[in-house]
């Protein structure tokens, strides 16, 4: 609809402008978010209310990894069991999530909260690159590994860690590209094709 | 992802849990949601937060037509520029919006809220039907117009009320269906061709 709509109560526009802001989430559907929650229990949207008011104001980053924490260092960080010489760096949360859920990972995390994006306004001093760097430099740190998503930017962001960690004498290393699980090969496009190629392992049965 | 994602904090987890109860709303795009909400401004979270819990619990609902309203008889009840002979019923807030952006009604509504779906244990009762009766039986009204959705449940809400409205001598009507603006005649179903043909209209240049 082209005009702007009459809504038949200020509270209720005013619950939609603010649901609107949220990424994703038109006008419609935060009209239709609202209205639900004015059929649900009063004592839930409150509950909702506050857990999302509680959050943005308590929460914690982790003083080693700067992932969301409930305390000074993180449950992974702080797990004796873990390899702390091996600190893998990730974009954001829902990495270290993914990681996690493969339980292929048994060292720590570094995350950078982005990666260098100038279009966006993204440079280093915005990420937590200074903080790794210091965290390698203060030594017990074997292998860096570079876990940021394929592309532009994250290609970016790896070379210009790799830079920085040149002379500390770590190993870097970076997540193996290649063709996904079950993708048919006739269809995967040629720069993932070429990187699996030159990125072949030996053959293990 | 099959088994529990491991949230890194209890924050997190918690205010993931909120906003997941809402409908459409899954684990991931809550996730998402609530990780932007930890890029924005606090006070503006606590803004959205107050103004849904505002909403839920100053929320007041029209006493003639059972519209949201923030006030006792809204803002289309009371314009006297309009024909309060005229009753629109509507199951929800968003037809009454939708009906409004025509501008072609300048009668009054009466807002059911919802349709009788026995499947979902909806009856009579659980939907401003009664008022609707009592309402009309006031006097005053010369038409009821039922404007409900073209589906089962619509069509036995509108036999329901046309059967509890036959005894007061109110014209009782319902809006046409037929083809819908710009749809192709060879794709529109043949329930709803049928009834464009049976309710032909003399035709006005």
């Amino acid at each position: 609809m082209s005009f702007a709509q009459q809504y038949p109560s200020h509270l209720l526009q005013q619950a939609v402008n603010e649901m609107s802001r949220l990424p994703g989430i038109g006008r419609k559907t935060a009209l239709r978010l609202v209205l639900h929650m004015l059929r649900m229990d009063p004592n839930q949207v409150d509950s909702l209310a506050n857990s999302l008011s509680q959050l943005v104001h308590e929460v914690r980053y982790c003083n080693v990894c700067h992932n969301i924490s409930d305390v000074e260092t993180c449950a992974i960080c702080s797990d004796s069991r873990r390899d702390a010489a091996l600190v893998c760096v990730v974009e954001n949360v829902q990495d270290v999530m993914a990681i996690e859920q493969t339980q292929q990972y048994k060292g720590l995390y570094h995350v950078l909260g982005g990666v260098i994006s100038p279009m966006d306004g993204i440079g280093p001093s915005n990420l937590e690159i200074q903080s790794l760097i210091d965290r390698v430099r203060a030594g017990g740190v074997r292998e860096v590994i570079l876990a940021l998503s394929p592309t532009m930017e994250g290609d970016t962001t790896n070379f210009y860690i790799y830079r920085k960690l040149q002379d500390t004498g770590v190993d870097v290393t970076v997540i193996a590209r290649g063709v996904a699980q079950n993708d048919e090969l006739q269809y995967t496009d040629e720069v993932t094709l070429g990187r699996a190629l030159v990125g072949r392992i030996p053959y293990t049965a």
